[in-house]
């Protein structure tokens, strides 16, 4: 027999899991390196460093986010299955090999940063952070006027995976959706308005709730400045979830501070981790969440991974055209 | 002209909906005594003490909860429209007036405790209590694993107003839901599978999500005990906004603490206010609201309760029935 054909499975899996890839997997032989123990954590690790070099030649197929360095020491690979959206990394020219095929994970934490945001916004219509810190001081004591989703209207910055579901999320609580993207023509699931960014400052002060989940670009850099902030109702709610810099951290403090906002939750900041200095940590009306909005917190999203996978190593061992294909 | 027949009105009205009780009371001629500064508070007063002697002698209505005892200080009234939804107080013997009917705001009060369960249930399936408590030490620390909602199972123990709102919501988000009601022939909205209370002790070990509004009877007194909370899966929520006692809270305390249980939300406690030598203030598992699911935080509640003394207010003063009639 020749030399064996390897996949490098990285993936946190269980048994059951474990016979299902390699059943997929034809003539393909798999090397399976991760760790159940690992399944919920924020983030899985995957590294070569515990693979033997006589497996590291025979490896044709990597699953999991290996350092983008270590493509090149790997001569037979020919297809990197990632678990996260982004790819960038091993696109850079100085990593990337001709021949390796790459595939993505994207659309798998939708869910989960969407079910943060809303979650969030609907904590702070009740004012439940507050209750919770009353609660630290024995604090029997009632916070005041609540906010109902029924009626309200969100406007959502950012509508791909991660705000579409969260607009489907709003309009199953009551609420209106507004959508901002770059082309105001292309509709997404969930969104009843949609307008350009060049819009964004006369659909602002129809918001009861704003919810980001812009990338970071030049573009969305301090999206939410003084004057933006300005423009939302008293009683609006901003929730980010995104990337930081979308939010002016400073304009954002002094309108919650002066009550010009009713309250904001930060699942991203910036910089990140929030400093230990900045006054947003004793604002009251702030809920900061440590970035835990998306990774594989949620065992869908776990599960939502490995079925991409799955079904991409059977493909693979079928020799079909793969899912996910970013190159 | 003879005497006045007077409207003794407590609500907490706006001048437009004033005028609108004025034109709705034809012949009859309103007293308005109510606050609108009270418009958010969580309970709205009413007392006869702000109301002249004279003006007393006229009262042929009231709409507002004034102490029972002072019904009889009314020698013509012949309606109380209460803005609560119980109106066991003025039914006793001893202060019921033959010739007063009483109608009440049943139902307004559903929408505002439903929707704090779910958010109270969502805030701990994303762990947001404990993310609130570490940011006032300023700690950017993951918490671990979060939930969805999507698939899970509530079980609802009471499925009045409250009950079916929240299994509503409840599927809204995703979820499969089980009543628990007397009479389990009798279907809720929102409620996929109706059981009766003899079939709790089979229903718990399915449920992710316990969503409890029972009133305080015999029947429900420490209704989840030791004995039912085992019967619970560990990473079962358990929220409690009906009444405090259907909860053994050394029970509840002792699952947490052992983590039988992932998460507790009290809006209702045993006794109230929570005592502070209690340990679940300081359990971190559980989130304590001070009884403010309800009352008169949502402006939604207090339009909803005006508008059933408006259309009433119109049905009085052209000698139609009353809604809502309870007497």
């Amino acid at each position: 027999m020749n030399m064996q054909s390897v996949i490098l499975n990285f993936l946190p899996l269980n048994e059951q899991e474990q016979r299902e890839f390699e059943q997929a997997s034809g003539s393909y032989s798999q090397y399976f390196v991760g760790q159940i123990t690992q399944r919920y954590a924020m983030g899985w690790k995957a590294s070569l460093d515990d693979v033997p070099e006589d497996v590291r030649q025979q490896t044709v197929a990597v699953i999991g986010n290996i350092k983008p360095e270590s493509l090149r020491s790997l001569p037979n690979l020919r297809w990197l299955q990632t678990w996260s959206a982004g790819v960038d990394a091993y696109l850079v020219p100085t990593v990337a090999c001709e021949n390796v095929t790459i595939t993505n994970a994207t659309g798998v934490y939708g869910q989960s940063v969407a079910e943060h945001m809303v979650a969030s916004m609907w904590a702070l219509m009740r004012n439940l952070p507050t209750y919770a810190r009353q609660q630290s001081q024995q604090q029997w004591r009632d916070a005041g006027a609540a906010i109902s989703p029924v009626g309200a209207t969100a406007v959502l910055i950012g509508t791909g995976d991660i705000g579409s579901y969260a607009a489907r999320l709003c309009k199953a609580l009551g609420m209106r959706t507004i959508g901002v993207r770059r082309n105001a023509a292309k509709p997404a699931d969930g969104i009843d308005t949609m307008v350009s960014f060049a819009e964004l400052d006369s659909v602002l002060p129809k918001a009861d709730v704003v919810l980001l989940s812009v990338p970071s670009t030049a573009q969305t850099h301090h999206l939410l400045n003084v004057k933006r902030l300005a423009l939302l109702p008293e009683h609006a709610i901003v929730v980010n979830a995104g990337r930081g810099d979308a939010i002016d951290p400073d304009a954002l403090y002094e309108a919650l501070h002066s009550q010009k906002l009713r309250a904001a939750a930060l699942d991203v900041t910036e910089p990140e981790p929030l400093p230990e200095k900045s006054p947003l940590w004793n604002e009251p009306n702030c809920l900061i969440t440590p970035h835990v909005a998306g990774g594989n917190h949620l065992k869908e999203t776990a599960e939502h991974i490995i079925n991409i996978a799955l079904e991409n190593m059977r493909r693979f061992a079928a020799g079909e055209p793969l899912n996910n294909r970013v190159k």
